[in-house]
């Protein structure tokens, strides 16, 4: 099979070597991708998967200044088994301790908060609309937004316990939560009687999701890509481009610490 | 019937009033889209038809000095039945002198020269993709890409009489003719030996042509959309803007006339 549990000895501690006790690690969509096959980033195989989480460090090599054992650590950038951080200049301490936001820290909230940060300068009052509100990326939007002040407009799949998913993400501080099939309906004028069209559209989904959300962006609005869970293509009508001027990019986590790696 | 042929009165001349005789105007898509009501522009009815052309000044107002009877003139921007500049300000006399040149230049010019000029910083030996390469656009295009040094890969659809179309565009300066089948076979690879893979991509088609064309687009590079001949949606797999960060963009040469009309 492709995939096998192994026990395998702890190396011997090196003069620049950290020991590491993995204390969580989270599966993102982009680890069985990689499993898959269909992700741009191919390891050289037997390869270790999981791409972020937390450790306790157990012990440190001779010349390790900057890391004692009893620290957290999370890995310094995505790739497979990349969980023990073997150079001190790679460490990276969460300011805070519970273990699931630690070990969740490195790709999901970044990609919220480049996103928020990168595509349109953002002012309190502004509003963002994004689709797979509920995903890891999606609450820490809100909760990133909630506390810069920028409405949300979170787009949903419709479901039998719609209530309760309403009622959790406007307890992290969304503003409006929606269906997909809401887009398209005109109710929907109701939303921007409190809050501006947005200047930015986040999209995970692809497919009708995009085209839908894309209705609702201002003209000279910016929607970014980060993911493409429908499993179809962003689809827009040419008149979107000419007649509104919208503008379409994409973001990926990896690229922007590659493209920043100087500046860590 | 929607159009009639109708004869009209020349007003009498006021003191501010240029007297223009319509030698040449052409009728443009976007002409077509008026009438049909599908363009974003809605003239008050009755309106007169056409967008563009030139004209000879016949007669001028007292208090008309920046014109004088025998000039040339062209409408300064685009709008229904604009064949007569009422204000000398709006003057703009081509400065070369052929009828169908001075008569086509406010709009397919215009447009090939700021896409060129305003989305990526183009330098020679750099190259461009475009499709409807033979539309009064895309000639621009190719023109004003020879005589600024910037290759220009050109793709048009399979048709009977194809070697005389690619001869007449490779006569025009075009350094690669493709059809749109092509745009997905391996020999394309040729194509990119002698010029690099373009940074810009123009777009007047959609549906399949732009999904196959922005295949062959740079990392970071941007497709700009300034027409929908397919009557299809631009479709982006989103892998597209996560992984090679491609950046899709609009452009109306009637909007950029609004926003630069300061500058006039």
């Amino acid at each position: 099979s492709l995939l096998r549990l192994k026990d395998l000895e702890v190396a011997e501690l090196g003069d620049s070597d950290v020991h590491v006790k993995r204390l969580a690690a989270p599966i993102n969509p982009a680890d069985i991708n990689m499993i898959q096959g269909t992700y741009p980033i191919l390891s050289p195989l037997p390869a270790v998967g999981g791409s972020e989480g937390v450790g306790e460090v157990l012990e440190v090599g001779r010349c390790v200044t900057a890391l004692k054992p009893g620290d957290w650590v999370i890995p310094a950038s995505a790739g497979l088994g990349e969980c023990v951080p073997r150079h001190p200049r790679h460490r990276w301490t969460p300011a805070r301790r519970p273990v699931r936001c630690a070990a969740t820290l490195s790709v999901n909230p970044c990609t919220a908060y480049r996103m928020l940060a990168d595509f349109e300068a953002l002012a309190p009052g502004d509003s963002v609309i994004q689709n797979a509100a509920n995903s890891g990326v999606g609450q820490a939007v809100i909760q990133i937004a909630k506390a810069s002040g920028i409405k949300t407009i979170n787009v949903v799949r419709d479901r039998p316990d719609l209530s309760k998913l309403v009622e959790r993400l406007m307890a992290l501080g969304a503003d409006h939560v929606v269906t997909e099939e809401m887009l398209r309906k005109p109710e929907m004028k109701d939303v921007f009687k409190s809050i501006p069209k947005p200047r930015l559209a986040l999209n995970c989904v692809g497919g009708k999701s995009t085209t839908e959300m894309l209705r609702h962006l201002q003209p000279k609005g910016t929607m970014v890509t980060y993911g493409g869970m429908a499993k179809q293509p962003v689809m827009v009508p040419v008149s979107a481009f000419i007649f509104r001027d919208v503008r379409l990019r994409g973001f990926w986590v990896t690229q922007w610490r590659k493209d920043h790696a100087q500046g860590e």
